[in-house]
Parts: structure tokens; sequence; C-alpha cells
């Protein structure tokens, strides 16, 4: 078994990668599996993605992203990410849940409404094969981004629908603070939610806007081979991709990002 | 009962309003009661501030901060910190816990540190009447300001001390994410641990390192009056402080600011 054997390269970590340059340095440097973003794939031609990706021999291990339910259009929107997911063969269609509507101060009614949007959503899911990943993100980004910002209020959300179509996405980023994370990834675990496990360091300072501050594997504070031995405790052996978003990252070429990010892969996380 | 019983100006949201001027600004206003940090008091004259607000007849109701158990020298500083909040009449001294130490991963140790270092601290607490204040921070400040970043892990750690020694901070800002929040409050209450409340809005963008970042009540996202009915059916009677760290409110008029602290809170909070 290889050490890259459950390596999957998010490309939001090398977000200006050409996808062809994505793709081929993958191959070329041993890696086989990638978690991909909608703006980037439509921009490049969905089923031209599809294509360059199964011809490369490349899983697909996610789709970023649906969610954003406090948007008009929700419902066609998410159907239609369902839709990209199963077209590029990728098992699973990340949720980043949306803030609060704009001037509402209803958190309550926000994560309602997530749960039955959820919920419309699961007949199609189930029908294109793609499994919904609720994702807690960082209780930075409540208002503004995802009002979802635990595992345990994810679970709670995933809770009423069947585990084969909606689980959750566990992100050490946005988890790493939080004391009951431990306990709340072995619930996970015991309710067949783990969908997607996803891999960033924190670091400060947080920049302006706090969204593009992550941190490549071993930069940060997390203990990120505790939640590995933690995610895999539960009997999880899917994909462990690593997603990072940074300004510096993104300036840097692609190749070097992705030697950086295994070599951080390999030394914090395995 | 006039609207302003409760309502107790936090130094921090008018930082740059000299100390002479804050207090015949509060008294002018009506208001009665102050929240004071360290630093402007240090620099002011401890006793010359305790006289002066004695003199004015105003009623501290909080010392910002001890703390910082992280750092060198915490214990003899934070004993200092008591003292002072005795001198300036202060019942309560805020604790900011601090981050994880320089290059520490550790964050279970960092917490379990910072419980022993408060069961140090209690004697004199008692001794000095002074209530020790354990303040759950945002989890954005968890790595390098604070790692109690929930008010359910402050109420853990106050749990082994005795409630006149060492209560929790309940402030709006840092708490309004947590859908446990609700229930914390509840047993914050039944467990005689409310030190202090304080109240400041969430607002975005968070600018870079996100201290700075905070609204007058009414600004932002959080469900303010919600916070205080929670806080007032536990039965705690103690004053509302409002505090808000935000550079374009501290390059305000001190008296501007207060008038619209003010506005806010009777609108928001009451």
């Amino acid at each position: 078994m290889s050490s890259l054997d459950r390596f999957s390269l998010n490309q939001a970590t090398t977000k200006y990668w050409p996808i062809p340059d994505l793709v081929a340095g993958c191959v070329d440097a041993g890696v086989t599996r990638i978690g991909l973003w909608r703006e980037e794939t439509a921009a490049y031609g969905l089923d031209k993605t599809a294509d360059l990706v199964r011809d490369a021999g490349l899983t697909v291990t996610s789709l970023c992203r649906g969610g954003f339910f406090n948007q008009p259009g929700w419902y066609d929107e998410n159907r239609r990410a369902i839709d990209e997911a199963a077209t590029l063969g990728a098992p699973t269609l990340v949720l980043v849940s949306g803030g609060l509507p704009e001037g509402s101060r209803d958190l309550d009614g926000a994560r309602a409404h997530i749960g039955e949007a959820i919920g419309q959503l699961v007949p199609h899911a189930l029908a294109a094969g793609v499994r919904l990943a609720i994702e807690p993100l960082h209780p930075m980004f409540c208002s503004d981004r995802c009002v979802v910002a635990s595992l345990g209020q994810a679970l709670d959300l995933a809770a009423p629908h069947p585990s084969a179509a909606v689980g959750v996405v566990v992100d050490t980023y946005h988890l790493w603070w939080d004391d009951q994370v431990w306990a709340q990834i072995e619930r996970a675990g015991r309710e067949d939610r783990i969908a997607c496990f996803q891999v960033a360091d924190w670091i400060t300072p947080l920049p302006e806007g706090v969204l593009l501050g992550r941190g490549l594997p071993g930069t940060g504070s997390v203990e990120l081979r505790r939640f590995r031995e933690a995610v895999d405790a539960t009997g999880f052996t899917g994909p462990i991709e690593v997603e990072v978003f940074h300004a510096d990252v993104w300036a840097r070429p692609g190749r070097d990002v992705l030697d950086e990010t295994i070599q951080g892969y390999v030394e914090h996380v395995l």
C-alpha cells in the first residue's frame, strides 16, 4: 500500500492550476484522487473535465459545492450540482449551507430551513447515486457563509434522512477547536455519516474576510494525525482530501504546492 | 427603574476616551456603571482611577483582564490583577485564558493547565473578595488568544471550584453561533456561575487579525434580546456590559459612541 493510496488533492488547494495541468501533475506525482469544484469544472467544461479525469485514471472523491439554501433558486441549483457530481463520477456533493438570509437574525429558523431543504433534495440525490455531505464550517463563518457550525449540529441535521443520501464532512480546519469533536466523530461513524474527510491546518493571523487563511498540513495548530486516527477508528477507509485556501499558496506553481502538500500529508496526517 | 439601571459601559468600547472624560461623560449621560481595563487604569494610575470613579458615584462592574496562563509569570501577574480589581472595587476579574503555548498543538493539555492555574488563584481571589470569571472566546481565537471556546467548556473548567470564587462570562459576541448556548446559559444559572454578562454584535467582514471586528448593539446578526432574556431567566439581575472592539468605533468621540451604545442597548437588548 502506497502512502498516497487514500490521498486526494482538493482542487481548491491549487485553485489557479489549469485543469489539464492539474490532472497531468497528479498523475506524474502518483496521486490518483482529486476533489473538484463546480466553478472550475464549468469553466473548463463539465463533460470535458469528466473525460479528461477518467482517461487519466483519476478518481473524483467529491464535488464542491452545493448548498447556500438562503439564496433564491437553491432547489434548482442544487439539483444541477447533484447532476454535475454524477457526471464527474463524484460520489459526494459537499453542501455549505449558506449564512443568515439578508437582514435576518433568525439563526434557529435558518438552521431549520437547511434541514427541510436537504430533505427535498434526497430523492434526486438517491436517484443520481450522489451522497449529500453537510459541511459544518468554522463558527466565524456562521453569519455569512454557513449557519451549520459544529459536527454535532451537522449530524442532527442529517439524522432524519437515510445515510445513503445524507452524510457529513469532517474538516479539521473547521472543527479542531471543538472539545466535543472526538465524541461527535465517533457518533458520525456509528451513524454511518462520514461522507468526506478533509484536512487543512489552522494558522494565524487570519486575513481580512477570513476565507483565505488556511495552512498546508503541518504548518499550524491542528492535531491532524489525531483527527485521521479518530476518523479511521470509526471504520472509515475513504479518501483523505487536503483542501487549503490561501492566497499565498494559490500564488505558487501548482506542482510545488502539490509536492509540499504531499510532504505535509505524509509527515503530519498519515 | 431607569432603562440604564443595569447598563454598564465597558471601557474597551471607547478605548481612547481619557479616563476623566469617560467618567464625566458617563455621569452626564446617566450611566452609573463601568467596566475597566488594566492597561488603561495603570496608565492613568490605579489609585487615581479608583478615587475618581468612586467620587463620581460610579460602580465598577468588572476588570479586564487576567488569564494568559500560557505566559511565563502568569501566577504573579494574575495575583496582581486580582489586587487591582479589589482596589477598584470591581467584584469580577475577567480571565482570558491565552492560546496554545508557542509551537504546541496540545489543546487538551492547554485546557487542563487553565483549570489547574485557576485553582491556584482561588485562595487569593476569595481573600480579596474578587470573583474570577472564565471567558469563553469565539473559536476563531482558539490558537492565539483563548483555548476556552464555548460556554459549556468554561462551565466544565469552573465546576471544581467554589462558585463564590469562580464564575464565567456570557458574552454574546463569542457565543451567538452555538446551538448549545441556551442550554448552557440555563446550566450556568443553575450552577450559580454567571459572573459577567457582556454584549456586542457580530458584523462582517471580519478585519485582518479578527480582533477589532465587533459591532455596536443592533448593527449585526445576534439575537441580543434573546440572550438578555435567557440570562435573566436564570435569575441573574447583575449588570449588562456593552463591550465593543472596533477601530472605526474607537476613532469616534467617546460621547457619540456612548450615546449610540445606549440607544442600541435600549432598542436591542432591553
